[in-house]
């Protein structure tokens, strides 16, 4: 990348031809807001925003950083400075200086920060986790006071389906305990940086400012301040990116970088979302284009990190808000949209700042055979390695809303989450995969299992005990339902007892109904007991063909051995002849019922109720 | 496996404690049936069966031939002889001789033959050719005399759809001329070894003796003649093999070389199918040992490839054949179901002799995903790599069943074609995938197709010009139709005119109809053009996502390109804007369509009938 930058350089210096002074205190924006030393990375690309800033000469004093390169693009307002930062440098205000001739236009004192320890190292999430999704303004509104913030455009309508309802990370913080008791270990919550959006801000995915977060959620501080509350809590904390695209809203669409900043057509072009383009050998370059550089909504600019200078604005933001909020892990949005090449190289540039972290890419795809491509190491023909490590597991999901629903027959029930397990083959690693049943997307577990609580059930339990990393969403706990293609607001409900004089609250057992509290305790049983037992979060998967209606899987680690029988008969209880298990029981003598704690003494026939999850912890 | 080999032979003599003097004229068999000096593998074991043969001594005394070991099994009955052919040794009769003590018990001449020229060097079928597939007992009976043969159980009775009904190698040779003129470069006849079972015997998949041609279809020189003969008129020929499993009525099952010969079970068991089980990760070993060990069907003993002797039997059977016959490829059954490790070696082995020759195996799996795994040089993550170079593309098949039939929505209708195609990143060698829309097991184009010849026309321009080697099946080209899931005799029905005195003869346009006419005439069209243009065999394949309706795609080598339009509207004729393919167009002005003749004098707008194909060649 380093080459083209200079290249680039070189090009944009001919076409700035002349430049006038440049204004005192001009300058608008610089950006990362500040950085730090001892990063493995000694390289940092600030880029400076003013009027008339590229008519400028910059110099840098400071011991240990050298300014490599000053690079313009088109335009005079742009400038961006290549600096190297030894490893030998302190900590401290680094300053920037700005001169015209002899002149010193401004100084600006750049932030060279110390790394909190440890901070290379942090363990990103993994299989041994749970998420939470959040969708942070309609989840609870800790704060009232930042409702209505000056400088938003939209205000606060908890009447619209679409408004601001004004849930914040206030919110979120309050509840940690309850997400913890939930069995959760992490949460991923949708977009928290600023969409300054005149309508439908709320959602997050249109993002103005990279650098901060929006106003009505709270404070880059106050961000800070959750993920170090989470993270005492036992709790990790996922940060949603979206590389693909900015909102029109965005500052830098007045004035852009350079006409190239956004992919951009003669006529709003939408992407025609088909994500087999960017694999498919036999792909036309003009669907190829209309995929990637088509724009996701008319609203959302499509970004083209082709641009070198902007690729590396988009991965610095994403290091700075790890290292600034001490995230553990990133979900990165519409991950094939954008360029793959800079998405490849932005992926092996956390990982040399973290090689423990984790950062899992939205694929939306329905077949393993095209979404395999995305995980990390697969061996695609076309060499491109996405050195992306998770991915969600959206075949697994699509199974999931069928299979409980059906009536077993030769490809339907539950034969269709054996059978995408069965394509587990395919993936270089399939226990960093992010398994799930819904999402902020999709539509809610209830509606796709038509309100049937055994089902859901069903699905918590495999969930919990398969392979995988699983999320779920909030709300679902409680039986909140919709579904994403009747419209998004409804499965984006306010969680009941989020705001103040709000009539329920469902955070507490006397605030839910029976049926919720039974979905709830189930849920907050299986994860929990998830959460403690490895051999659920790394032990080998071995699974039997579903017959008779039912399904029957263990996973095992050193002498850890869990079993678990799902039986999708509607009506039947079922005994089950478990000699067929012979291979994985023949260790095994006796176990526990992991639900009610009960012994389970003969292991030769278990009983299982119709439409049910059963989990057993095996004993020699 | 010469290692394993070594160790049975030792473990056998074990057992063999003693022995009785070997009768005289009591060899039975002696298998292969003969061999050939100058192969690349300078190794042959030759299979003895009679009676105590075990007891005898062995020598052979012929110049640049070595008996390197003596093998015997838990059967006394059986011997094997591990010789090695020099490459210095000549063709002649090359004696066996079988001692008891100082007395000589019987000696056999085994020939040893000279190669045919260029033998070694064949061409197999490839994606320049077209592949009819013919069942030989319902094609045509070209040798009355034949139909019932002494020493068969089953006799003639073309009343009954599962009795046999005559058709015979003669009645292929006979209808070459009519093969060919339809545009085919291939026949695939389903398997002609012996099928002596009591009934149903006409499938040709319950092999009774792997050296002999059914006595009903011919005799093994009719079969080498008609190899002969079809090379001659441009037609490859590519034999049928089934080395999962035999028939009961196979001569060893009442004595067999060992216990582990086949596989066997406390009762009987069927294979569960799910041939999932040989690539999953997390497979349970019953279920794979079920999937893989268990019968096929109950007339069908499972051959347990396992044992070294059996799978080095199958290997040499199949050289045997490519060599005695001159055949250019094999298609192989079940591929999946034998021992994984033993079907790797016959490939090698097989293409050490022959390295340009083509098998293709029968992996009936509808994904993509589960499929490739069975395509040579696939990147399995277990290590696997099957050495198979061809592989039936059942999830196109399946695609085509539907797309034709279906309104266009997001992902029904030609999409489906698409989305299979784009799933060629897989692929190690996406050209070298057998393409069909129907097969002696699954069903006629016509009947997934509605009866549509419209539609008939369609799915045959795309499996002529689509990527991959298209293969036909007998009489569809006359609108025959039938589907296998409502019994197999409904799709395997006689040719009409294949017999003497059959009223209507279609193997001529007067003894078709006009609708058998129109579609005869089409497929002959598409197929004879794609015969003769190689842009159609091995030409790039671009396409473009369906919209409006309308499916395109281009085919391009060198200077030469094709431009298919597949319109899938049921009513509406269009007129395609072909702005959206300058990618390709670009190149070309003017072009002609390939059915008509026409030329098409511009290329800017095109106008295409309801459900139809367009196939133009683009021209400079």
């Amino acid at each position: 990348m380093k080459r083209s930058l200079i290249i680039i350089s070189t090009i944009m210096m001919l076409f700035t031809g002349f430049w006038s002074s440049a204004q005192k205190n001009a300058i608008t924006r610089v950006e990362p807001l500040n950085w730090w030393v001892g990063m493995a990375n000694p390289n940092l690309q600030i880029m400076v925003y003013g009027p008339n800033i590229a008519a400028c000469n910059v110099s840098i004093n400071y011991p240990g950083v050298e300014l490599k390169h000053t690079l313009k693009t088109g335009n005079p307002n742009y400038l961006f400075l290549d600096v190297v930062i030894a490893p030998s440098a302190q900590p401290g205000q680094m300053p920037i200086r700005f001169t015209s001739g002899k002149k010193t236009v401004a100084t600006r004192l750049y932030d060279l920060l110390p790394r909190q320890e440890g901070s290379a190292m942090r363990q990103g999430f993994s299989s041994s986790d749970a998420i939470y999704l959040i969708m942070p303004d309609r989840f609870a509104n800790g704060n009232p006071a930042n409702d209505n913030m000056p400088g938003m455009i939209e205000q606060m309508n908890r009447k619209e389906p679409y408004g601001r309802h004004g849930g914040d990370l206030k919110g979120i913080s309050d509840h940690l305990d309850y997400i913890r008791d939930l069995g959760m270990t992490a949460i991923w919550i949708n977009p928290v940086q600023e969409n300054n959006m005149p309508q439908s801000s709320y959602h997050g995915y249109a993002i103005t400012d990279f650098y901060r977060i929006d106003a009505r959620l709270g404070t880059n501080d106050d961000f800070k301040q959750l993920v170090d509350a989470a993270r005492q809590k036992g709790i990790k904390v996922i940060m949603d990116m979206v590389f693909n695209h900015c909102g029109t809203g965005h500052w830098w669409m007045n004035d852009l970088p350079a006409a190239d900043w956004i992919n951009q057509w003669n006529g709003f072009t939408r992407s025609n979302y088909r994500l087999s383009t960017v694999s498919d050998p036999h792909v036309s370059q003009h669907d190829l284009a209309v995929a990637t550089r088509g724009w996701f909504d008319n609203s959302m600019p499509d970004l083209n990190l082709q641009n070198p200078l902007l690729a590396n604005y988009m991965i610095q933001n994403s290091i700075w808000w790890v290292e600034y909020a001490g995230l553990q892990g990133i979900r990165q949005d519409t991950y094939p949209y954008p360029d793959k090449e800079a998405m490849r190289e932005w992926n092996l540039r956390v990982r040399r700042e973290y090689p423990n972290f984790n950062i899992v890419g939205e694929s939306w795809i329905s077949s393993p055979s095209k979404l395999a491509y995305w995980q990390k190491d697969f061996p695609n023909r076309d060499g491109y390695n996405s050195e992306l490590p998770s991915i969600f597991d959206f075949p697994l999901m699509e199974a999931m809303r069928r299979a409980f629903n059906e009536k077993e027959t030769w490809d339907d029930g539950l034969v269709r989450l054996y059978d995408i397990l069965a394509d587990d083959h395919l993936y270089p690693n399939p226990d960093n995969l992010v398994t799930f049943a819904e999402n902020h997307d999709i539509g809610r577990m209830m509606y796709f299992l038509k309100n049937d609580v055994r089902k859901f059930k069903m699905a918590m339990a495999f969930l919990a005990t398969t392979r995988g990393t699983p999320q779920l969403y909030y709300g679902s706990e409680i039986l909140m339902t919709g579904n994403g293609f009747d419209g998004h607001s409804f499965l984006r409900e306010d969680f009941p007892g989020g705001w103040p004089g709000d009539t329920l609250n469902a955070f507490t057992p006397k605030g839910r109904n029976h049926k919720q509290n039974e979905a709830w305790d189930y849920m907050a049983k299986v994860f929990n007991y998830r959460k403690g037992n490895p051999v659920l979060h790394k032990g080998k998967l071995t699974h039997f063909i579903p017959a008779d209606e039912v399904y029957v899987y263990f996973r095992t680690l050193g002498h850890q051995a869990v079993m678990v029988i799902l039986n999708n008969a509607e009506e039947d209880a079922k005994t089950i002849d478990t000699s067929r298990f012979v291979e994985i029981l023949k260790d095994f003598k006796t176990g526990k019922d992991v639900i009610s704690g009960k012994a389970v003494s003969d292991l030769k026939t278990i009983r299982v109720p119709a439409k049910s999850a059963t989990i057993i912890e095996l004993m020699p």
